[in-house]
């Protein structure tokens, strides 16, 4: 079997989440080249070798400089904070390496576009790892849209809710540093919902747009990992850079309309990211939070038994389903990375580019700065002037 | 338009329930005939004035025998307690009224069997309000079976889940005294179930059952008003006769297995009357907590989406809904009643009996009294031994 | 116990709606002053006749100039087309009866002005029927914000979607005709958004929207009775004036986010009115649907044990249940009427403004024509330029 | 870090559950000591050697008997079809090894006995593996009872549906042979819920119960894999000698009530492993097909917002979870088997049986064969006549 030797760029949620994700393929589906978990890179000596050590990773070091000129290294996977993709990346295409890039791709449109064209100069492969595209549900619905099960499509409404800074003295957090991470629920949630409405409508034409940080200013941190962070409500405050929450309305190219909303103030949901999808023939409704069902509503359907259907995308009749377990059987969000990285390397294999790519990111991020000009402009942005 | 006009004994929570029905047949089943609210009959005679007022009867009497024998009465309408059925249903049968009565029949099957003879006898039509049958839902469900839709039937399962007693200091109501209210969870909502059972899948062949009062000793009761009452914990405490909770096995003639379950002691759940049917073609599900739903699933769907459909049962292609709403406009619990009393008033104009009927009600007795004797003797009990 | 003589114009959905809930009080509300039905008024006269016989009014005439101006009604009820609104409502208001009108108020705001204008300097008592308010599940949403529980308010967000003229063969009713319906799925569905937006949150600052009618051109009717009307493919078409679907964003006074959708393109939804409100305490969501549930989750409860509480709003504790069946016994669409009349009557006779009145229907048009102005301008609108 | 050798005996789809919950330990639970991955076994070598290099074992072999004896392997992980349970575990304790087998335990109580005193014998740590016990939403159903937050249990009830047979023709598998499965549903099923009762409730003292083969013959098989079959409607058939369906009712030795169901008869479940626990404080449900929640009601909530909570079991706050993702992204049936291995090394380190044990796996053997003999002999069988 093909190997490809991984060096992976950052080593929390995210490099947590790739690393499971490499060690799942090939067990999972043996008919896929198998990734080689060769060098892990952090700029923590200590941080990163204790990552290697947990994750299974040949070797842990510090410079991705190096990292990326290594001849012994097929594919750099990048999940680093996100104001040090572009830079990675770049110097990995040109390096000649394959590029796997957590997401938001970039800080802003520019550096995205950059990158796309540093990949596409270079030669190499790309990939952005929109991974809700990847669980058998949001396939199913794809499928569907496809198949023109749905019909002609009049509306996608998209909303991703989180609860976990709800509390006013949940700490300021890099997160909520524009500097770091570009944009808040826009860019971390909203850009999850935007992909999906590319993969599965199609391109956006226009958008207007609001936004608000509800909580202008937090206690500076005394600690972060990952998303928990423990504050103290009496420590220094510093200022919130980035949107709480921002909604838009779009209109997409084939005619529907779109609604999105992206927040971190919505109590009791913890990961509620869910769509759904109208059509003349009918709909489909997805919620991350029951990321193993999706609900699928035809028009044809006997007069006295209309209904939507809670179709659990377990069975072997589902995208991926026959590597896991029999029909019923859940798989949960790790999974999604390890079909991500099946496409990754299958693609590789086959000559092609991954879908989704760094083009995908591009036209994401376009999305999220046009929306992010609507509200600053107050008016309707189309997505062209960007 | 034909009228019938009628005498009601009993007017608190049923004789509310039925009251409400009377005047809304008129509105929502133009083409049925005309029930004529002539008199109600309590022995409280400032009570019964009271309700006459507020339901809307011509008068108000407090002697039964009395209105029983009344020329102007063509149906007398039995909401009495329990232990009150059987002789007025007799003696309204032997006075030519055609008899409509709330379930429990009687308080044992010899009466029960009592009534329906008399009925019989009578020539009168006769009626037994077992008013769950009559929700669109369930009679989606009816048929569902009897078209073949479901195919060959395997399973029934229901359960009827309250917890309107599950503080031990609610008091000594009379629902909870074997004297008046002949049993317990399994005459009040284990009856239904058995309705429901005999309605949608058919007879039952034998039965294996358990039961339990769990609190065995309760205050007695300073007031109480239909379902709610209001104890004093310090308050001299009384035997409860009847049971909190009653379980059973049962086998269909058909060889379809079923399960019940009725109980006061399931915490959140004040109305679960709940039942599911497996057959070799698909599966039904309701929930009375949610009654305007039925979920629907066919072995014959497509592949990929196959998965319980959520019927809402409020398209005109429904049982009863095009007397009420558009579509997706909720009926409630009173409604049952009104659509009881449609097919009361049309067998009657039609000449033929009610369905459900005392035999009906016969059938019921005998599947619960069968369920007591397997209790008592721990064994397997046949319904032909009864 | 007072009496309230009531005439009322129309005797279609609406008016059968109404005439259901005036026969509910007195048996449902004891304590309520009793309307009686006077009179019914409609154009045809066999159709206005058959209505009084089927519904229980007293009498029926065709002149509802004559009506207004009787003596012994005190109530005029208005549920005529929307574009007879106005007219009605003055004349009734001049003639010194309190009245009672269906939404939307008017064709547009100017009238809808005008009618409250002529309500209060007549000095009569006014309400609309934003009937969706006095479900109880709704009114303990309102509950919870009022007292606090779910603390700050960030997000509401509603939808309203149905799916009833999905078929493009589906005729062209009145409903799709801007001269009679004003709007289209924005004044029918959105209506009632905006005014649950203002029962809930509270008054809208500014709107952006979007509005699409997908399907330009329907063959004429050949009938129409209420919702359900039959096409023919074949017949000569005309034009669709109305919008199919209208989706806005909102930011409220208080500075919460507000995102609204109203549409008749969502297959599976037959009648999908629904909100969600997050504060920062907690969330409350809502679907007419099921329309006797509230889901409920506060940020306090116990860290183990946090999650939407599906909370049936049928128990005593809940608004106007005492009023019907015990706990968990649903009521439907048809009792939320009766709850709005309870209030008309009960405020008439407590000498106050029943709520909501005309002026809560001219806040809601002033945001729904707002919401049509920034469709054609194309930008932001304050309702304070309205 | 301690390191624990593993030899496994089978590699069929729990052969693949146990090795990729083997290679997530160490990346999940760094506390926790390393599996190593020594040997696999199997008595096709072609097959065994495959599974090796797919899952990623050190070596395959295809003699237990050598496997058992090697001094390079301390634990003996028993995933052969059930008839070899027996024999291996004897032996894997008499080598003195740990010994971990899949369920049931054995194909008979016999055989469980001698296998629980074979280890005790010898002095080893044993376990079973009930992986349903560790899904989080599970454990913090235990939790909640633990802590007596729901109070004096009442009820119990449970079931297992599934449908993978429902299809006639649907070949006769191993699993349909009481001589390699040893009982049907109830063995396979039914165990499940039989151990879940003793972990959140305790001790049954008494059942009864009932049985059905609903296809009594079956086309015989021309390939199987896992539960996955292809057959042939017109090849020869054999007759099924398990149960299709077993139903009984339980008491347990602290009074609550108990009610069981398994079947393979019950279109449009996959997997639904259910249950729910109704005490005097409250009660909880679980379903398998939504392992991640547990719905939780407490009857002490405040009035007007009493309602079952929807607890998404994800929470750093629930079981295992700090282990994995940020709250609301969910685990799958895979992450159950890595829990239990968990709990296998850690008991082994901390020198303590691990839970549930052999004595466990009696426990649930004593109660199927009680029903079975309940069902034999018509009758209340005692577990303690067993």
């Amino acid at each position: 079997m093909k190997q490809y030797n991984i060096g992976m760029v950052g080593y929390k949620f995210m490099g947590k989440a790739h690393s499971h994700a490499y060690k799942e393929v090939p067990m999972a589906f043996p008919g896929t080249p198998v990734p080689v978990m060769k060098a892990i890179c952090g700029r923590n000596k200590a941080g990163v070798e204790q990552a290697a050590a947990q994750f299974g990773w040949e070797s842990a070091v510090t410079d991705w400089r190096e990292l990326v000129q290594r001849d012994d290294i097929d594919i750099v996977d990048i999940n680093a904070p996100s104001d040090a993709h572009k830079e990675i990346a770049v110097a990995a295409a040109k390096a000649g390496k394959h590029v796997f890039c957590e997401k938001p791709l970039a800080l802003n449109l520019a550096d995205a576009r950059e990158m796309l064209q540093a990949a596409e100069e270079a030669g190499v492969k790309h990939m952005v790892s929109f991974n809700y595209r990847f669980a058998p549900a949001v396939q199913l619905a794809k499928k569907l849209v496809q198949e023109g099960r749905l019909g002609r499509i009049y509306h996608f409404r998209a909303w991703f809710l989180q609860d976990w800074i709800i509390d006013p003295d949940f700490p300021l957090v890099w997160r909520l540093d524009k500097n770091v991470a570009g944009s808040g629920a826009h860019g971390d949630l909203g850009a999850h919902l935007i992909d999906l409405a590319h993969f599965l409508i199609g391109d956006i034409e226009e958008v207007v747009g609001m936004s608000e940080t509800f909580i202008k200013e937090r206690p500076l941190p005394s600690s972060m990992t990952g998303l928990s962070a423990k504050g103290d409500a009496s420590a220094p405050k510093g200022e919130v850079t980035v949107d709480d929450a921002t909604l838009f309305l779009a209109r997409f190219a084939n005619g529907a309309l779109g609604s999105f909303e992206a927040t971190r103030f919505a109590p009791g949901h913890r990961c509620t990211n869910a769509f759904e999808i109208n059509g003349s023939k009918g709909s489909v409704k997805f919620d991350f939070e029951r990321m193993n069902e999706l609900q699928v509503y035809f028009t044809d359907d006997a007069e006295d038994v209309q209904g939507f259907r809670r179709v659990m995308a377990t069975d072997a009749a589902h995208a991926y389903m026959d590597a896991w377990w029999p029909a019923g059987h859940s798989i949960g969000y790790g999974q999604t990375f390890t079909h991500v990285i099946v496409e990754l390397l299958n693609a590789i294999e086959e000559g092609r580019q991954p879908v989704p790519n760094f083009a995908d990111g591009v036209k994401c991020q376009a999305v999220l700065e046009a929306v992010e000009k609507s509200v600053d402009e107050r008016r309707w942005v189309k997505i062209s002037e960007m």
